[in-house]
């Protein structure tokens, strides 16, 4: 554990709805810094923070999570996972070859995966009774298809993306667990396995449950 | 000029349909090895190639583009232009924290902006007949507004989103572009001399001049 490390900051919500809990994105980044071994703490912030001029200069999308560590002000989960990643074994591989493959299939993760996850986790969640998207489901849940297709055909039977688990890793399986809901895992047995494999981490466990822990218990406003 | 860099291959479309001309992902590598005054030539691709498991285990979707240089295949238009950009002054600061910046602006360019924006050109282009399209559309329209809200008020004055032009504004300028017929940049002065400006570069008029000099002239099956 590096004594450094307490100063690494990572922003999160200190309150949001119940169906939220659990999959805010600073998940992703708790995520890495428990695989990494860092330790962090968290600043809860509310809607008035969101739309402060001080959070717009360090998260310029009022969202979270942002992050600072030894000065350095990042924001997008995507780009502080791979900051992290570049600080550990457990998270990167050190040859600049394995290293660009964990970037390819981080922004396969984030641009190829996640838009279509995230069109049909939005429907589900906010749109289910309004007419259009009864039309619309099928042909978002075609192109999720489309992508789970495509990955289970490139893991066959291995572990992971790259051989071993790395950042990549951490960003695909955050992107899938959107899916729960939806039943389309569990169709995909090497994706399954996959996503189980990924979710019985036990830095994940405890990323999850501090996130979980840090939100405020009663639905206060905040 | 480094004489190494005719190992470089990205692969493009043969043909796609006129609306998707200067669209495709390609264009944003083909820009930044422009930038980077890095030569290469394409593997043009069609339909058989993309569904060919030597194509997916290079491009593990069938998309373009894919890459190679000296060996290493990558994929994903992110990865391969950060990649490029990590090679090039032109694209990138040479100090830690100024690449993180990058990264994170990448990442909110593909991430935060290009989600939305490729909705609403996904409703424009292929679903605008369609009854649930009508109804869809203002929710995706105000998405992208936020994330144009956002992006002007960081910009501000400034020409380019992190001081000098680099591999963010590349990847953010080429999502943005795709709005165009919806005339939504057009009401927002900044972003609209910023994609002026990006736009402008010799580098870009070189590559989308070669993408569309790519493609097969006569609508023939490939």
């Amino acid at each position: 554990m590096d004594t450094q490390a307490s100063s690494i900051v990572v922003t999160a919500y200190r309150r949001v709805p119940p169906f939220a809990r659990g999959f805010v994105r600073d998940l992703r980044v708790r995520w890495a810094l428990e695989e990494a071994g860092l330790q962090y703490r968290t600043r809860l912030i509310g809607a008035a923070d969101r739309a402060s001029a001080e959070y717009l200069a360090w998260q310029p999308f009022g969202q979270v999570p942002a992050f600072e560590q030894d000065g350095l002000k990042l924001f997008e989960s995507g780009a502080i996972v791979l900051h992290i990643a570049e600080q550990s074994a457990a998270l990167m591989p050190a040859d600049a070859a394995g290293r660009a493959r964990v970037w390819a299939w981080s922004f396969a993760a984030l641009n190829s995966v996640e838009p279509a996850v995230q069109q049909l986790a939005e429907i589900d969640l906010f749109h289910e009774d309004e007419a259009w998207a009864g039309q619309r489901r099928p042909q978002v849940e075609a192109a999720v298809r489309r992508r789970l297709d495509a990955l289970a055909a490139w893991l066959g039977e291995s572990e992971y993306l790259e051989g071993a688990y790395t950042a990549a890793d951490l960003l695909m399986y955050d992107v899938l667990r959107n899916l729960g809901r939806t039943g389309l895992i569990t169709q995909y047995p090497r994706l399954e396995a996959y996503c189980d494999r990924c979710g019985a981490r036990p830095a994940f466990r405890k990323a999850l449950h501090d996130q979980l822990a840090d939100f405020v218990p009663d639905p206060v406003a905040d």
